[in-house]
C-alpha cells in the first residue's frame, strides 16, 4: 500500500520518540529507567481514589480541570486562571508547540536535553535548532538567542544530566529571548530551588511540571502548566476539551492538598542520590551533581561498552536507560534514584560485573 | 500586555471550542445535553476499578495500551496492529488532523456536524470546506469529491442530526476520495449498522469509537481508531507517549470483555428514544428520525425560540444543548436520551410549558 500521498511528509520522516521500557506485568524487575517515584503517594490520595464515585464516570470530567486548577493555584502561590491541566506534561509540551510555533518556526533547546522535544518539533513541522551545552553544562545562552526561536525549551533540572541552570541565567535568557521560553520543571522537586518567582517579570516564560516524578503518578498522567493568565488562555484553545479524566483530577487535588506528605519521600530520594552518585564515582564512572531523581554515569572507561552495561544489567534484573540514538550520550547510562534496598542491589551487581 | 508575537495567528483569531455545560458537583440536573450514556457501565467495569492495584499507579502505563488493542481485536475482529487508542476520541480526532493535514490543506466536512471538527482544522492551519447536508439529510458526495480534501471528516450516525449515511455511500465515498475518509462512529451503538466491513476494502478510511457514548465511561476519557495498520503506525507516533492513563487501559479492557453486559442499557435508549422522538412530533416538534442516543428537535413553529426552550428548561433543572453560533441549527436543540423517568419528567415539563 502506497500511504505516501496520504501522511505528512514531516510524520514519515521521523522515527517517533522511544520511550523507556515498560516491563510487563508478571516479570520482577528493578526499574531504574524511566524515573518514576519507588514510593506510593501518601495515603491521603489512596484515599481519594478508594473514595471516588462511581456512578459519575459515565459522566465527562469537567473540561477546564477547574478544581485541579484551584487546588494548585492555593499551593503554589498563583491565580487558578495561571494554570492549564494536561494529560502529563507530554500533552501540555504538546499544547505549547500547537499554540506558538508555526510551520517552519524555529524551537531551540540545549542539547543533550529530553529527546521528545525534537520528536514534537518534527511533528509541528517546525526548525529544530540544538545547540551543544557548553563546558561544566553551562548554558548556551548566546547561541540560543541568536536563534530567534518562537520557541525555546529549557529542562531544569536538565534530563539526562540532571544538573541546573543558575536562575539568574534563566531570567536573562527569558529577557532577552524574542519568543517564548518554556521552563521544563519535572524534576523541580528533587532540586534547590525553582522558577516559580520568575513568571511575575517575564510574561514570555511558561513553566510546566509533572505528577508523574515526585509526586509517584506517572500512572495517571498529570501535569501543570504556569504562564500569565493571556497565555494561558490561548493554550486552553488548544487543549483537547475533555483532556484530565475524572479520576486523574480527583487524585491530583489530593495530592495538591498533602504535598508536605511527600516530604519524607524527597528527601529519601535526595539521599540515595548523594549515595550513589558517591559510589559510582569510586567504582570509576564520572558522574555530574544531580539535582533531578536519576544520575548520569558516564562508564569506566577500560571495560564494557554503556550498550554493554545496560544489557548485563538487565540480564541481572535492573533495569537503566541508554540512549542508542544520541552520540553525545554513547558512553553514559541513565539511573533512577530508588529506594535504598534497591540502590544496595544495584551497587552490588555493578560490583559483580566489576570484578 | 501584548502576546500577538507570540501566538500563532490561527490560534489567536479562532474562539474555541465550547463544551456542553459540565454543572458542579452539588446540583442536581437532569443532564440532557452532552449525550451521556444515562446507566452506569456493567458491574465488571466497577469491579475492575475495584480491584485495580494502588501500588502500581507510580509507574507509567504501557505507552501503547497494548492491552486495550488486544481485548479490542478480538471483540471487534480485527488484529492489534490496526488499531490506537485515544484519550478520548476528541485525542484521536487531534492525531487524525497532525497526521495527515499539511498547513493549508483541506478538511472537508457536511455540515452541520460535530463542531469541534472545525476548531481542529482551524488549530492545524488547515483549510475548512463545509458543505451543507442536501435536502433529506443526504450525503453532498460530488461536493465533498471536488473540495479534493486531505480529510474528510463524515460523523455516523451524524450529530446533531442523528440521521445516518447509507454504508454503500460511504463506500463509495471512500473509492472515489483522493484523500483519508474519517467515519466518526461515536454513536454507532445506539445504530443499525456500522462501517468496520468497510475496512479491507478501503485503505484511505479511519473509523473511530468513543467509550463516551454508548460505554458509559465518558469520565474516563478512552477512544478507539480502527484502520490498516500502515495507517495506525503513523498516527502512533504523533501520539503522545503514554496518552491513555492506567486506570482507564483498565476499565476499557473489563468493558471490552464485557460488551453484551452493555446490551440491556442499549435497548433501553434505542426504545426511549422512539418514545419521545414520538411525544415530541405529537407536540409540534420536528424531529428526524435518529440513530443516535439523542433526537434533533426543532421547535414548534409559533412560540418561544430554541433559545426560550433552552432557559426555561434549565430554569426547571432539565440540560439541553442549543448550538447558538450555528445559524442552520437556531430552531433546534439536541436532546439526549435518558432513562424512563427522566423523559417522562422532560415530556411533563414540556407539556407545562406549551400550557
Amino acid at each position: 500500500m502506497n500511504i505516501h500521498r496520504w501522511v505528512r511528509p514531516e510524520v514519515l520522516a521521523m522515527a517517533g520518540y522511544q520511550p523507556g521500557e515498560q516491563p510487563e506485568a508478571g516479570r520482577s524487575f528493578i526499574k531504574l529507567n524511566t524515573n518514576e517515584n519507588p514510593y506510593d503517594p501518601p495515603e491521603a490520595v489512596r484515599q481519594a481514589l478508594a473514595e471516588a464515585d462511581w456512578h459519575t464516570l459515565r459522566l465527562y470530567p469537567e473540561p477546564s480541570s477547574r478544581p485541579v486548577r484551584t487546588a494548585a493555584a492555593a499551593a503554589y502561590g498563583l491565580q487558578a486562571e495561571q494554570i492549564l491541566v494536561g494529560n502529563g506534561s507530554d500533552d501540555l509540551l504538546t499544547i505549547l508547540l500547537r499554540t506558538f510555533v508555526a510551520p517552519g518556526a524555529t524551537v531551540a533547546v540545549p542539547e543533550p536535553t529530553y529527546s521528545l522535544y525534537h520528536s514534537l518539533c518534527q511533528i509541528q513541522g517546525g526548525s529544530f535548532v540544538g545547540i551543544p551545552w557548553l563546558p561544566e553544562w553551562q548554558l548556551p545562552l548566546a547561541s540560543l538567542l541568536a536563534s530567534e526561536a518562537a520557541l525555546i525549551l529549557l529542562a531544569r533540572p536538565n534530563a539526562p544530566s540532571g544538573h541546573v541552570v543558575p536562575l539568574p541565567v534563566v531570567a536573562e535568557l527569558c529577557r532577552r529571548a524574542p519568543g517564548i521560553v518554556v521552563l521544563d520543571e519535572a524534576y523541580v522537586d528533587f532540586a534547590e530551588d525553582h522558577g516559580l518567582p520568575l513568571l511575575q517579570q517575564h510574561p514570555n516564560l511558561v513553566i510546566i511540571r509533572t505528577f508523574s516524578k515526585s509526586m509517584a503518578l506517572a500512572g495517571m498522567r498529570i501535569g501543570l502548566a504556569f504562564a500569565s493568565c493571556e497565555l494561558i488562555e490561548q493554550m486552553h484553545k488548544v487543549r483537547d476539551s475533555y483532556n484530565v479524566n475524572r479520576l486523574s483530577q480527583q487524585l491530583a487535588v489530593a495530592a495538591l492538598h498533602h504535598l508536605q506528605a511527600y516530604q519524607p519521600a524527597l528527601q529519601a530520594i535526595r539521599q540515595q542520590r548523594q549515595l550513589l552518585s558517591d559510589a559510582l564515582r569510586q567504582r570509576g564512572f564520572q558522574v555530574p551533581d544531580s539535582q533531578a531523581n536519576f544520575v548520569l554515569a558516564a562508564v569506566p572507561g577500560n571495560g564494557r561498552s554503556a550498550a554493554e552495561w545496560l544489557s548485563a544489567l538487565r540480564e541481572a534484573g535492573i533495569l537503566v536507560r541508554y540512549f542508542a540514538s544520541d552520540p553525545a550520550l554513547r558512553h553514559h547510562l541513565r539511573i533512577t534514584i530508588g529506594t535504598p534496598e534497591e540502590m544496595a542491589q544495584l551497587i552490588a551487581q555493578i560490583d559483580r560485573l566489576l570484578a
